[in-house]
């Protein structure tokens, strides 16, 4: 980021935004990065009104997640997407909801990055099955996040949730490129017989 | 618009943007309305590269339809949007490409109006399932347009078909909001017995 960040941010190496799209709701999760170690700066979430139009939705969506890439200034934006849904209607939604929160970041030039929902659960849990309970759960011990600073919507900790996938997603060790197989002989000359 | 129109657009008292998104082409076209006429201003489309990645394909959408906001500034936008789609993978696609084109006019305060094709090729040709070629014919029938002016590509007439089906739309007359029974038997005495 060309920007500079707020005070007490400027301690993080990386900022990864974890948002959960949809047209009821949207939650959000912002992680640190500190010493390779991800923790907590904050999560909440974006409630629709009942009474809103669609693009009204729409508009909200994208206001917010631009409002939060401009006040967190985020490296990387990771997104909850379930490839699946029960019928084209909801998809289109979704996608819709997507969209416009993409868009966001994208306009700022923020990579994006999309976890399917067994992922992150498998990710946090170990279980790709997991109840959200039990994701939540699992995010209060893993980022020791005290009960008062939980909140009720489980849409937040979702997003959290995705935010802490990529960040242990981006983390794991790549293949060198300039790995080659004489490379890896010549440092283990025991493995030739 | 709160912003000037540039030179040649500020005797329009009206412009619509039509776009027709999709995550290969994206097709626009730009009417302006005089005299409560509707005559055509630009159209075009915006080619997707096939190596481009899906995301660098949204942000593209994004920043195209930004530009003609911008260029254009245009009172309304139309977006042709199927409703129905083969299947959820597709749709989910749809609604990525329709949400982003639909932020870059919604952070403007431009309203949306979306309209199904078949209903589109209904108010341009009279029939709901007309081919794209009898749209862009019919168009450049209704709207005088130069044979030199038509761009080959289909998405382009489909955008500007949907611009026109707004104007079409949005012309047609409201049934007055203070209207009541009350007026209605004050008018016609003769419809009561």
């Amino acid at each position: 980021m060309s920007a500079e960040r707020a005070a007490g941010l400027e301690r993080y190496e990386r900022i990864i935004l974890g948002i959960d799209p949809g047209t009821n709701v949207m939650g959000f999760g912002i992680l640190g990065v500190m010493a390779r170690k991800a923790c907590l700066i904050d999560l909440g979430s974006l409630k629709m009104v009942r009474t809103e139009t669609h693009y009204l939705r729409l508009k909200r969506i994208f206001d917010y997640t631009r409002d939060l890439c401009e006040r967190f200034l985020p490296d990387e934006l990771a997104i909850e997407a379930p490839f699946y849904g029960k019928n084209v209607q909801s998809m289109l939604k979704l996608g819709r909801a997507q969209g416009v929160a993409m868009a966001a970041a994208l306009s700022r030039d923020i990579p994006v990055c999309e976890y399917e929902p067994r992922k992150i659960k498998q990710a946090i849990t170990g279980n790709g099955a997991a109840s959200k309970e039990q994701v939540q759960s699992m995010l209060k011990h893993i980022l020791g996040i005290a009960e008062s600073r939980l909140p009720h919507e489980l849409d937040a900790t979702d997003a959290l949730a995705a935010a802490l996938c990529h960040f242990y997603e981006s983390g794991k060790p790549v293949v060198a490129r300039s790995g080659s197989w004489k490379d890896y002989i010549a440092k283990h000359p025991d493995k030739i017989r």
